[in-house]
């Protein structure tokens, strides 16, 4: 069993869009509060893509070669501000398509949990 | 506003798995009885990779140049048979990252939502 927890950090809302900027600062902000000493791996566009199996060796290498947490960000809906996507150990791509955040979370924790199972060698769904 | 309807056929239970090519060809004729003249759009592991304004653009051109419907065609946990595969005019993949079929459906779905968006030119989430 692998504990995990899941963190819902605010939403800048009421902002014109116009003011990205100040919107992912505030965002940021809220999610620093909770940064420990964790490996940071973020969700970004322009990150690393992998497959299934990669993915599930990159966790399983990450985890046996750390005693840190593991902490994946996954950005508002203007993404992550430049200041935490450069405090990332990881950047990640879960596609080449755009998905909502809301969606990319639920994709995430799927892909973790596949990975999960994959490592120790329990059936999951191809 | 594109009418768009959501079909779900047969999943073939109770069958053990080392009989993948009965219940892929169970889920297969399930398939075959919805298809009409439609442009088959089928999710693939080894499909095209597209990102979502490609997506868009595919999309936007696919349905002003034919008056044929678009089908888009989801497997079930064992993924599609070589038949439905081979039907296919197109063969998509979300992602490098192999989701459940479940997810891939609201993935696809959310995919088309945002195509559709994008071509009409109305604002939709990043």
């Amino acid at each position: 069993m692998v504990p995990c927890e899941l963190l819902q950090t605010k939403e800048a809302r009421g902002i014109e869009e116009k003011f990205s900027e100040k919107i992912k600062e505030i965002e940021a902000k809220g999610l620093e509060k909770h940064f420990r000493d964790d490996y940071i791996i973020c969700l970004f566009d322009g990150g690393r893509e992998m497959n299934s199996p990669e993915f599930a060796r990159f966790l399983d290498h990450l985890s046996s070669s750390t005693s840190r947490g593991i902490t994946f960000v996954v950005g508002g809906f203007l993404g992550l501000s430049e200041r935490i996507l450069k405090r990332a150990n990881f950047l990640l791509s879960l596609s080449k398509m755009t998905f909502s955040h809301e969606l990319s979370r639920i994709v995430l924790l799927e892909q973790i949990y596949r990975a999960l199972t994959l490592a120790g060698g329990r059936h999951y769904a191809k």
